[in-house]
C-alpha cells in the first residue's frame, strides 16, 4: 500500500462539539470589545437580539464555554458529506517544486459545495426548535443563500433569499439551486421592503449590494413574527459552527503521521471559513506562544484586514444591524465587481480583527490576476478546480511552499479549499480569455469609503 | 453512536483489480457474437484496433481474465476521490413512505462530477505508456469529454474533443472546464476532418450529433501518428475499468450489515455506469440463479433496450467503427433533445444486451418529466442534486420502494447516483417552470430509424 492520498474521518469520529475561541482569547490577551446598539450605542443585551435570531443561537452569540455540544440531529445532516476529506498534495507540491508538505482539507464535497452548510443547517435547526416558520437571508452570487435553502429544506422552515440583483440576473444557477430547494428568491432591492422600496425611489437602475440586500431581509424578520434572520458569516455563533473543519483536519493530520503546521492558510471575507479552519488550531497550540504561523489571505479589491480601520461599524448599509469593532472598509463601501462574491464585504469578524490587531494572525491580500493562476495550476495538478473564493488560500498556500523552498526547508503547510469552482466557469472562461482585470483602491478612495464610519466610544 | 449515514471505505480497501464479466458470461449461457470489421464484416483481429487504441486497451477488449489488475499509477489518481462513498437514504425512504431499505452509492465526487473519470485515467495512462501523444474523443453535454481532459492532464497527454455543436454553443460550462484542463474543444461537425467537411458542405446549418462527432474523432486518430481515440462507453475495457463502482459497493453493504440486495439499480445509454455498477454484483450471486434483480432505465425518447433490435450496428454516424452485436436504434438515429444528454446514443454495450436477451437484465424506461419528478423529491430529501442521467436509478428505485410498500415487505434496494446535477440547473428550472416535455417514438418512426441497420450474417 503506498502512502495515503487522502484521509477520511469515519461518521464515528466526526466532531460531538463546536469549539468557541472566546473562551480562549484572554489566553491571547484579548479582552474582546462589547457589541453596541445600533441607535443607543449601549452594550446589547440578548433581548436585543431576540427578533432577530433564536435563544439557543444568541445564547452561542455571546457564550464562553470552550466546547458547545452538536445537537444529535443536525450532526445527522452533517453526515450527509461529513468528515470531509484531508489531501497530502503530492502533485502540486511536484509542480510547484517545493520541499514543503501541503496539505488541504476540502470542503467542496458539501451539497452546495462550499463550507457554508455547516452553519446553515445548526441555523435552520434551532430556528425550527424555537418555532421559527420562515428564515430570511441576503445573498450575492448565491453560496450562502444555497447552503441556507438547503438547511431549511432539512428541517421544513420556509426560506427567503435576497439576492443581490446583479447576481440574480446574471448568474442564474444557483438562484435555480435554491429554488430547487423550495427557497423564494426575490431580487434585491425589491418592493417587498420600505429599505428596498426607499433605494428604488431614488436609483431605480441599481443593481444592488450585499448591505441593501441584508437591510431588506433583517427588516423582514424584524416585522413579522414567526420569521427571523440568518447571517452566514461575521458572527460567533456562525464562525463556532464552523470549527468542526479545523477539529477534522487536526485529527487526519495525526492520522496522516504529518508534522504539526509550520503553517495554516485561510481565505478570508467575513471570517466564517478562516475561523472555522484556524481557531481550533489556535486552541490547540501554546497559547502564548503558538507554534504555527496563521496567515489569512483577502482580496486586493476589498483588503478589510491589510488595509480597513479597527474601529466600530454596522454590518449593513442601513445601519440596521448591531455595531461591533472590526476592521471595516466603511458600511457603505461599494466593493469593484471580482470575481470572488463570497468575499465582497465591507467588515469583519470581530474575533478575527483581534486576533490581527494582537499578532497572532497575519493578514495578506492578492490580486484576482495572481489567485486564477495559481488556481489553474492547482487544478491542472489535484483534479479540483477551486472556487475563487477559496482560491485565495490556494494563492496563499503557494507563497509559503515558494518561501519554503527559497529557505530550503521542508515545512508543513495546511490550508482550507472551502468550496469548488464548478458554478464559476464563466470566470475561468474570462481569465484565460484575458478579460479579467485587478482592481486596487488608491488613498483617497480608501479615506472617502471610511469617512461613513460612527463615533462610538 | 447512531447509525452510520453513509460507509466510506479507506484507501486500504480500495479494489485492486477490476472484474471482467466476459470471463463469467458462459456461466449465464451467454456466448458473446463475434465483433465484426466494418468493411469486411469478418471477425475482427487485434491488429484492426492497433490504430484507435493502445495494445493493453485492446487486449483487456479481449480479455476473458475474471480479474485485471489496476495499476498502482491509475490507483493514485483513483486516490484523488476514490473509494466514493455508499449512503443509506433513510430521510428518501421517510418521504417515500417504504419499507424498504434504499442505499445509494454516489460518484458525485469525482472531479468533473460523475463516474467517467473511472474509465478515462487509465484509458490516459495506457495510452501514455504506448507513447500515445494525443488522444481525440466526442462529447455531447460534455460529462465524457471533461473526464478525459481531466485524465490526460494527469498523463500529460494532449486531448482533442469534438463537442456537439449545438452543446458547444449552448452549454458553455463543461466546454470551459475542459479548456482549463488544457483540452482542445472544436464544436462538431468542424472543418479539421474529411467527414466533418463532408457534413457541413450537405448541412452547413447542422447542430451536430454524437454520431458525427465520433466519426471526426476516429478519422483523426486512424490519420495520425501518435494521435489515438478513446470511448467513454459501449466497449468492455470501459465497463471493466467502472467496475470498481460496483465492488466498493458490495464491500460498503457488508460494512453497513445490510442485507444482500433484493434489487439492483442502474441508468443506461451506453452502458458504462450499468456494468460498472452491476457486473460485480453478477460475479457474485450465484450465477445460474441469481439472488438479486437487475433493473436498467433508459429514456422512453431513447428506448435501445425496451424497443430496439438486437441485431448488428455500427456505433458511429458514418460507419467507420466495428460492427457490434447489440439493442440499437440504428446508426443514424437522432435522438430527441432530452436533457439526459449522456443518454442519448442509438446503441448500446454488448454484454449488456446479451444479459437482457437472456433474462438476466430487466429494461425499463421512464419519460423525462417523472424523472425530474423523482429527483426534485430526492434532492430535498437526501441534499443532492441528480444529474438528469443519474435520475433515472432513482426513479427506478423509487419505482421498487414502492412496489416493495404494495407488497408490504423491506426489500433492499440498491442503486448508483453516478453524477450531480450541478451543470444541469437550466434543466431544473425548465422543470420548475412548466417548459420540459416528454417524448416518445411511434411504430413508424422506430421502424424507419432502424432501415439502416446493416445485414450481417
Amino acid at each position: 500500500m503506498a502512502q495515503p492520498t487522502k484521509i477520511v474521518l469515519s461518521e464515528a469520529d466526526a466532531p460531538t462539539h463546536w469549539y468557541n475561541i472566546n473562551a480562549d482569547l484572554p489566553t491571547f490577551g484579548i479582552d474582546l470589545p462589547s457589541v453596541r446598539h445600533p441607535m443607543t450605542k449601549e452594550n446589547i443585551t440578548p433581548d436585543d437580539l431576540g427578533a432577530l435570531f433564536p435563544p439557543a443561537l444568541i445564547e452561542q452569540e455571546m457564550s464562553t464555554e470552550r466546547e458547545i455540544e452538536i445537537p444529535e440531529r443536525v450532526q445527522e445532516v452533517y453526515r450527509l458529506w461529513r468528515p470531509t476529506p484531508l489531501y497530502r498534495a503530492r502533485a502540486w507540491e511536484k509542480a510547484l517544486d517545493t520541499p514543503a508538505k501541503i496539505y488541504y482539507k476540502y470542503e467542496g464535497v458539501s451539497p452546495t459545495g462550499s463550507h457554508k452548510p455547516n452553519t446553515a443547517v445548526p441555523q435552520a435547526y434551532y430556528n425550527a426548535e424555537a418555532g421559527t416558520k420562515r428564515i430570511t437571508t441576503e445573498t450575492g452570487a448565491g453560496q450562502w443563500g444555497s447552503a441556507l435553502s438547503f438547511a431549511c429544506q432539512m428541517f421544513d422552515v420556509a426560506c427567503d433569499v435576497y439576492m443581490v440583483r446583479v447576481s440574480y440576473e446574471q448568474k442564474p444557477y444557483r438562484r435555480i439551486l435554491m429554488e430547487t430547494w423550495d427557497a423564494t428568491v426575490t431580487p434585491s432591492p425589491s418592493d417587498t421592503t420600505d429599505a428596498g422600496r426607499r433605494v428604488l425611489e431614488r436609483t431605480p437602475e441599481t443593481t444592488g449590494s450585499l448591505g441593501i440586500a441584508i437591510s431588506e431581509a433583517v427588516e423582514r424578520a424584524a416585522s413579522e413574527d414567526t420569521t427571523r434572520y440568518a447571517l452566514g458569516s461575521v458572527l460567533n455563533h456562525v464562525l463556532l459552527h464552523q470549527t468542526v473543519i479545523g477539529q477534522e483536519t487536526i485529527k487526519q493530520l495525526e492520522l496522516f503521521g504529518a508534522d504539526y503546521p509550520d503553517v495554516v492558510v485561510g481565505c478570508t471575507g467575513g471570517g466564517s471559513n478562516f475561523g472555522g479552519f484556524a481557531f481550533p488550531f489556535l486552541g490547540d497550540n501554546p497559547h502564548e506562544q503558538p507554534r504555527s504561523r496563521f496567515v489569512a489571505v483577502e482580496p486586493k479589491a476589498t483588503p478589510t484586514l491589510t488595509r480597513g480601520r479597527y474601529t466600530y461599524d454596522y454590518g449593513d448599509t442601513a445601519g440596521l444591524t448591531p455595531l461591533v469593532k472590526m476592521h471595516t472598509l466603511g458600511h457603505d463601501f461599494v466593493p469593484p465587481p471580482i470575481h470572488s462574491g463570497g468575499l465582497r464585504y465591507h467588515g469583519m469578524s470581530p474575533q478575527i480583527s483581534a486576533l490581527v490587531e494582537a499578532g497572532i494572525i497575519e493578514a495578506r491580500s492578492a490580486g484576482q490576476l495572481a489567485i486564477f493562476k495559481s488556481n489553474q495550476q492547482f487544478a491542472r495538478a489535484e483534479g479540483i478546480l477551486p472556487a475563487p473564493e477559496a482560491g485565495h488560500a490556494v494563492w496563499g498556500a503557494e507563497q509559503e511552499a515558494l518561501a519554503a523552498k527559497e529557505a530550503g526547508e521542508p515545512r508543513t503547510i495546511v490550508f482550507n479549499l472551502c468550496g469548488h469552482g464548478n458554478f464559476d466557469l464563466s470566470a475561468y472562461d474570462d481569465y484565460m480569455n484575458g478579460r479579467l482585470e485587478d482592481y486596487e483602491m488608491d488613498d483617497r478612495e480608501m479615506d472617502a469609503a471610511l469617512e461613513a464610519v460612527p463615533a462610538v466610544e
